[in-house]
């Protein structure tokens, strides 16, 4: 049965925060994060849209035309399968088990997002806290760019100020990026850190500045800043190297 | 005096590399991205057109109106100066004199050209070989997401086989990322390494994985692989841990 003119128009609208809040829905497209969302047993699938391209027996999929999929796909060139996933409940942060976790102020950038979620997932820290300003992780870009860690990692929203405070009295020692801090190459990881990474253009926020011990990837060459996301993958590599 | 349709249907059509190559020039945009621009001292600068909210007293500079900005730009929202550039002669690959260079086989995505770039000046790693099918350095999303240090760098495109033969014979060891090889943060660099970082979805040429020394970033979790720009800049950076 074809898909309705309200199905797509819902489908559609799940690119915008708005409509993806409202329905607690995501959209995951194309074979390869399909793959990846189907080996995930935390993810609650509402359906699987796909054309005659991609096999599957899930119980929730359902066959459509090539024209369907390029009419519900974010894409711009539509690939096989689009899956709609229930949003998890926020979650309270209570106290991480992880000895380092990921806090971010305000990145914007759905790539940047993605990408550091992926990098944290590779380097087994599952724990990334956003604060409210920072883009929406279910935005397809970050779901794309994540490359699936996204179903694997605990990500919430939260007051950031909050969240550093019950992280100090949990007994994290809270680290920031800057330019004169302390050598990274040096430095001596504590047991329980918590590593608040900015966006590039604002900066951290002075009130969160102050609970800080500074970091700094040393410079040999004139460019300004790294991007945010190769910054915080630098920092998670060198957390590795030196506590395995 | 305004632009003329043919300048505007000309600078406009440098988004697109055929015209950039015909022309032997590409755009620079915005405003942060051209005072870096003219902080750069080997960049030969063919115009500067900039609305009233830009000032500068360059030779080469022309007031434009926002609506002709718009009209010539590549950016969704244009940011008050626009300047062509020359594209600097092709230069051969001469041995190199930095102890470290990076080899790029068919990177795709303009974003992490332009990231790898950045992250390499950062790291005041010089010299950036592309194959022929990288993206091309000069695409207006490579600029920018390399905040300028396009303009600092050697960048070059080669035949990435001849490259690594004569790299070899000038004494480098050739490193490649690659799952099974050797553990990143033990592994001790030669004096001269190049590193060659492939495309994800291709992975590296079998000539060229014959010519390697594998290098493995650790992985403690569960995701595949890492971005490209993102295991770029972690082994630069455990590199100059390593060898500052």
């Amino acid at each position: 049965m074809s898909l309705s003119k309200n199905e797509i128009k819902l489908l559609k609208s799940l690119q915008q925060k708005k409509f993806r809040n409202s329905e607690q829905t995501f959209v995951v497209e194309g074979i390869k994060m399909v793959n990846e969302l189907l080996k995930s047993e935390k993810q609650e699938i509402t359906a699987i849209y796909h054309t005659a391209e991609y096999e599957t027996n899930h119980p929730k999929a359902r066959l459509i035309s090539k024209g369907e999929l390029e009419r519900i796909s974010g894409l711009k060139s539509p690939n096989a399968v689009l899956a709609t996933v229930k949003i998890p409940d926020e979650k309270q942060l209570n106290t991480p088990n992880d000895s380092f976790v990921i806090l971010l102020d305000n990145v914007n950038d759905p790539g940047n997002l993605g990408t550091i979620i992926r990098t944290a997932d590779w380097f087994g820290i599952n724990t990334v806290i956003c604060s409210e300003d920072t883009v929406d992780c279910y935005n397809p870009k970050v779901v794309q760019s994540s490359m699936g860690a996204i179903f694997r990692q605990e990500i919430s929203y939260l007051n950031l100020m909050d969240a550093v405070k019950k992280l100090i009295a949990a007994g994290y020692t809270i680290l920031g990026a800057d330019m004169d801090g302390e050598d990274l190459y040096t430095y001596n990881f504590p047991d329980k850190c918590a590593l608040i990474m900015g966006s590039e253009s604002h900066g951290l926020s002075d009130e969160l500045k102050s609970h800080l011990t500074r970091i700094t990837i040393p410079k040999f060459g004139d460019t300004e800043s790294l991007n945010v996301a190769q910054a915080a993958g630098i920092i998670m590599s060198a957390y590795r190297m030196k506590k395995q």
